[in-house]
């Protein structure tokens, strides 16, 4: 093992991100986050409260902000990319209704940026097979994916990663547990690159993970994950009439005393949470206030809470779903920002190569 | 398996290939070839009887010609880049003394096509791990380089060659019988791009091999392949007296009778065959003349053949030389018009995924 193969303990990648999450509150500067979604429709309140109402206070707090719209990783485990444009349009719907601001962070889709898409090249010369394969993540998604063959795009999808994070610099990338293989891998690839084509220059940054503050949100079906797909989810896009609708559909216990147990009462604990996240109370103090009025009292707070939590973001979606063509425009706008930024990337990845003709 | 999984057989690939040359003879109008090499410094008499006259005389024929020098493919066996922009410019002198000529064909490099290189995501999305793992070639190649662990852009490299020759449309690709499996996998890549994402439209055509007519030529020291690492060929740069020397030192056999016996005799049949192919006299009759004159006559006169048919190539060589700034000046040319290709086809793939925004 060289000094280039050491792989980081999940406490070291924990550390750092504690270290990060510190120079946020107090000086942001020098910060550039990579952060993104794969396109497959709209949101729903798990994305809104996992990982974009972070984002939005990152770009609040000063870090410089980058959005993909990674629309290449649709076909990393599905054959049909179905309405990719819709999907799309959806997508940045909800980003600019939740507060994210083409201004100060860059929206951009995978498809439209080339010469980030070719870092890919001189990227997959510094990885072997074995370290791919051994990707847990990218085996945890073929499982997930109902494959037995891995298709080239998963196999290789750690190594576009490292493209998106890299092409732009980023140095910090929110994600949970599971993705800290995924940057693992791109620091890799940026220590290989550096080390091997750039001379030994720090060329490329190592990025940190910046672990997830937040909590763990269950499906209102009871399920491990809210998912569009199952219908176990509130879309921020709902009315506060379907809203109330999914949240009374929810799963909870027969017990009419209320109280935050996670462990015996997950379900309740659930909504207890939401409820939580939507206001400036504790789940304790939520569930000691319904005390015996039971499942339904709580249901009805609940959907109650999320409506009114999410009133300005749903009447800015309002306004912008009437403008798709303002929405595209800020695509565009973002597309070519991200372009002169990679075509700059690649000049120089191409010169420390010595690919200049 | 479906239609689209099967799986051409090698008298198939023959076959195709023969009415190909038919219709090079004939007709050449519509066919578009694809031909290239690992830019790995200057050219020897093995590249030149092997391909690259052929080549020439294909563009002359009428044959629209892309020569690609992929310099990204230096890195799939190799760590070190090493002089990237000598090779490049040893191969470009070769290519245009050889009569390449850039008006009619286009010369670029791998690295400056953004748009080529970005063709690699959605046929990555096309292949899976085992089809990538079963490639014969890439095996081959990985023994070659004397490596246990694949690299990520060697087991890529057959999806990275379908963008090569798909980017132009190219119907035609000069190979030797290895390379069949690389086309096999280009033919697969642009069927299942078409019925997957161009809805059946045949917008990527399914290239044809064109197998090579030239015969195998071994090392000067009796190994199956001449290489510039071995030392055992002639440099199409060198000078006659250089030419004569390398060639006095080839391998032969004691027996003065000269004869073409090439199963027994494959050393001295070598020379006869590089002496047949710089004249216009078959091996047997090379064989003939030079009776019991012995191996050393033998080795004078091809030295002589290759020397007198090399002359006006190492002409030209040695002016073109003189004028690297010329030479680049056409790489950069070659590079633009791909770019303009790449980009339109890019365009078009992106429109029939619907990636339009």
């Amino acid at each position: 093992m060289t000094e280039t193969d050491r792989t980081d303990s999940y406490s070291t990648s924990q550390k750092r991100s504690d270290a990060l999450w510190e120079k946020i509150r107090t000086d942001p500067s020098g910060l550039r986050m990579l952060t993104g979604d794969r396109p497959t429709g709209a949101l729903h309140i798990g994305h809104y409260f996992g990982s974009l109402r972070n984002r939005v206070r990152l770009q609040d707090a000063g870090v410089e902000s980058w959005v993909i719209v990674a629309d290449y990783q649709v076909i990393t485990d599905r054959e049909i990319l179905g309405d990719i444009q819709g999907s799309v349009r959806e997508l940045l719907t909800d980003y600019l209704a939740a507060g994210i601001d083409p201004e100060r962070s860059t929206i951009f889709t995978h498809s439209a940026v080339p010469a980030l898409n070719q870092l890919m090249l001189p990227f997959l010369s510094l990885v072997t097979q074995p370290e791919l394969e051994r990707n847990p993540t990218v085996k945890a998604e073929l499982q997930a994916a109902g494959k037995t063959a891995m298709g080239g795009l998963m196999l290789t999808y750690p190594v576009h990663q490292a493209a998106d994070i890299l092409f732009c610099h980023g140095n910090l990338v929110p994600v949970g547990k599971d993705q800290l293989p995924h940057i693992e891998q791109t620091r890799v690839i940026a220590r290989r690159f550096n080390e091997r084509y750039a001379g030994g220059e720090a060329y490329f940054p190592e990025p940190d993970a910046l672990l997830s503050e937040a909590p763990t949100i269950l499906g209102l079906d009871g399920s491990a994950k809210m998912s569009k797909s199952l219908g176990n989810t509130v879309m921020l896009r709902m009315s506060p009439e379907e809203t109330l609708k999914k949240i009374k559909k929810a799963k909870t216990d027969s017990e009419r005393l209320i109280t935050y147990d996670p462990e015996n009462r997950p379900e309740v604990a659930n909504l207890l949470m939401l409820s939580s996240l939507c206001s400036d109370r504790t789940p304790e103090e939520i569930a000691e206030e319904i005390g015996d009025k039971g499942a339904g009292t709580l249901k009805i707070m609940t959907a109650e809470l999320i409506n009114e939590h999410l009133a300005p973001l749903r009447a800015r979606r309002a306004e912008l779903e009437k403008d798709p063509g303002y929405l595209f425009s800020v695509l565009r706008a973002g597309n070519e920002r991200a372009n002169a930024v990679a075509d700059e990337t690649l000049a120089h990845v191409r010169e420390v190569m010595g690919m200049v003709y």
